[in-house]
């Protein structure tokens, strides 16, 4: 909606796209079966596109091996129905660019990257970084604003500038600085195809209001309708009924905190949430983690099949 | 809004309450006229409410008896016309209440205070530190929620637990983690009175959306009719207008970067951007601003001129 | 020891300068007869400077009359044996002269400060804030480079600089970044009279070796004689003995860690072990600390006493 | 120096282990030819060990492939001379372990794995991090206790509980805190072959004083001898000349410092500035970095000249 909201946006990454999970069987290779029942899951929501390899899809404890085979299931299961977006998660610009080669080969719409990490990036580095991955492949480039996972913030501006330049044609904002993606949102009107997508699945209603394109909601897993729902409303100017749905769906997102306080990371309490909600609504068949996370215990599974219950999903 | 939209909301401390800004004389005085002046303009600008010594009113610049000075000059000024909100910005809980008490002296309707700073504040001391502070004062107690002032970042469940007891009568967002305030809005409907204010001013239309209660806007002291039309613009579900409003007041916000890159923090850019633009528009007479701090070049001075030409305040 | 290892240090701030904690009464206020007692207990134990209204002094904790209080108790009680350095720890600059000035109508001997807090500090205001407190009063200012605290990092360059100048004649460095240390020290070999502090209490050994000139550590006022030894081994060349002196209080300093993990700050680990262990050895009275910190449980105190017995001070 | 001074340390990993920094073509492939002379000239200048694949040898911007090239180069120019420890730096377990495997096939000696990255960690998975690595391969494993890069702090109680489980060798501290080193050096000594390593160049002579049992020096790829003559003098109780030696290798430190500030990352002064001066001396062929770093200019070179030409070294 970087556009007036009444026209069609020209970016073909706008709308609902979730970040894929990736369900695992009890030995930790990727359940490709239950990924393509989950992309059927998510196509029949009505979600407008897919983001593979993303956090949310655990890319950064995947083997290349099997982030390609992720890639591969998930192109494979959406035909081409919606666009495709791969992640290409690696420290630096070269294995970045390597993933993103494979991804392109695997039939990807996009690619998403992030700042580089584990290395002490300098702002200087930014342009170079996304030059070069954009330069390497035949595919649009989108950033992937991270700070949480790479301690970088993308500025803006630097966003805009790499933006004209031609060399990105979107972002996925999971940044929190609801700030700087506004200043972006109103930078990039005079960009057309510039796809502004916000990572935050509990704002999503004012994000729209503000002109965000579309949201990368890892709740969206879990009930992809309840967020095709708030975009339709949102599309139509129906805020009371955008925002009732995100209440709704806010609440919902209470799963990811099941997780006994003090004994696991963040990231086990929103990925194997959502693989239990899953699992529970028979999506997936296992709500396997990748090491070193460890699986919700039984009271912590009960908590989330509340949660499902409270809101009408199971 | 924190109640249905259409009910009155029950707190006092709602709507726009501008962080009013401290003008300062050439040689680092309180300004009393000038500060008058610009009590008189927010009020003319329809504001419901004023927050005295807040971070853009310099607090942690001003020495105690400065402080007393301009939250005497303010409750004088506002006369009863509307609540003033009083920061009690101090590093530890001593201190709090020492600022708190000079506070209720000097008629302010509520005390705005902080976690701990300076110190390595523990998450188990954070009930402790606002309980103490509310026993000592008979006005009510609003937390504010800054963690880039002061490092510690209060959960959304802290604050609702201090709420339902008693502690807490709301709280002041500036904490820039959107999720956060959301749970906080809706945690808080089952508690009459709590005042959800958010204090990112560039976002306020989806954050009226999702249900605050009201915004603090610095750059509320430069156009207050502004946020005024965007508050009465959402209060009545115009949202269409509510967000072209605010677009409106993101591009003015542009004004806080007029200060070369590199060269000043953000806080001379913010605080000395509002009084830039206040003394162009003849409201106070100077834009000093206190050390380390430092003045707006003349070449800085012409672009916050022309955002204040952009947007017609000029 | 910036100088050679066998020349007189020319500073007058050198050796081992104890962070004086704060004894409290049970009801908050300061104990002025415990803090002359811990006062005697210092300088019996040989010490060669006293740092009142420091970290470990609970100076953010203190209101200005309870500082002025402390000062004025520490500097009698020393009675000019050895020189008092008194912190002036405010947020922003004028606030650190107007203690400043105090301290100095108490008799202090060199005032510490630190980088702005609460504000966003850049680092181009670093100068313009030393500059103006070191030129407000007539005595010797140290920086305290304390960035756990101000959460900014005084680069050794900016240091050196404003050593050259004559603003800073020293600086506490509570930094934990050991290289920046060394290249301080480094740099400050041609600047005579600078003094050159470390405060981490259990590298000190190392730190001798390497250059430093004194040491302020905390744990000094449990153990001042442990520390007076180490730094006489030292600078007669003993480094085995003062290795051997070293481990001996690096295995005390364990007295910061009595209190139950994830209960407390570690302030409270710190300051409050301090305290605990000094009024144990019947120095001070209680060992009270400031709100919102909590005091030692029972079995939190038998395990500082568990310390103290196998240190050999009790 | 865990183990009394005098005696034979126990670990196989000890001494000076410099990171060995990885030669490239000027079209980004692996320069093998002056990876070995490399190799030849650590292993002239004396070291103890070689640790490739760490942070200076740009494992982070190496693709697999270029990584196992790197390894088989050292292990087989370094013949068994002395241990090479490899790094598996990845995100998370199960690529660590994928990367350890190929590393023992390569012929390391060792592993050294950090904490997970790119996820948000929690403390409670380090363990299972470490264990299952350390269950996967054949190959005593060191953690490298990184937080610049990992933001996670290992601290000395978890690395010692894992050391007495037998699942960690040591460790490579370049964390910065000497606090926390000197208390894993005074924990592992009833752990007979436990190596605790320092990273931080620049203050060697008191880490040994306090009981290191060795040193990976970044800058001991530049000037070998002198990091084995620091260590030697420290060997036999000569501290002086082990101070004098570190001041000398601290002053040559500075080439880390020839880029012009705010031009590029600390990553590219430190890694390119050693590059720059082992081209400058002969060992290498050109001092090429992998993207998005970039190459000194020539002025930077110039400076990196003068500082081998002030520590005679060309």
């Amino acid at each position: 909606m970087s556009t007036a909201p009444d026209s069609a946006p020209s970016s073909p990454f706008t709308g609902v796209v979730p970040p894929v999970v990736t369900p695992l069987t009890e030995d930790g290779a990727v359940d490709t079966a239950s990924l393509e029942r989950l992309v059927g899951h998510l196509l029949e929501g009505g979600v407008h596109g897919l983001f593979a390899l993303g956090s949310s899809g655990e890319t950064a404890y995947l083997t290349p091996d099997q982030q390609q085979t992720v890639l591969e299931t998930v192109t494979g299961a959406a035909a081409g129905q919606v666009p495709v977006l791969a992640g290409a998660i690696e420290p630096t610009t070269n294995r970045v660019v390597e993933r993103a080669r494979v991804a392109a080969k695997a039939g990807a719409d996009a690619i998403v990257a992030t700042a580089p990490f584990y290395t002490r990036t300098h702002v200087t580095e930014l342009g170079p970084h996304f030059r070069q991955i954009a330069g390497s492949v035949e595919l649009p480039l989108l950033a992937y604003d991270v700070p949480v996972c790479v301690h970088t913030k993308l500025a803006p501006a630097t966003v805009l500038s790499l933006a004209a330049e031609g060399v990105l044609a979107g972002v996925k904002d999971s940044s929190g600085d609801d700030v700087g993606f506004r200043q972006l949102v109103l930078g990039s009107r005079e960009l057309p195809g510039f796809a502004a997508l916000t990572g935050h699945e509990v704002v999503v209603d004012g994000m729209l209001l503000g002109g965000a394109d579309g949201v990368v909601p890892g709740l969206g897993n879990v009930d992809p309708r309840g967020y095709v729902r708030l975009y339709e409303a949102a599309r139509r100017g129906d805020w009371a009924a955008a925002k009732a749905e995100q209440d709704r769906l806010a609440r919902l997102f209470a799963l990811v905190d099941a997780v006994e306080p003090g004994t696991a990371s963040g990231t086990t309490g929103g990925i194997g949430g959502f693989k239990t909600a899953l699992a529970l609504r028979g999506v997936i068949r296992t709500p396997a983690v990748s090491p070193p996370m460890r699986a919700h215990t039984e009271p912590e599974t009960a908590r989330v099949r509340t949660c499902l219950e409270e809101a009408g999903l199971l």
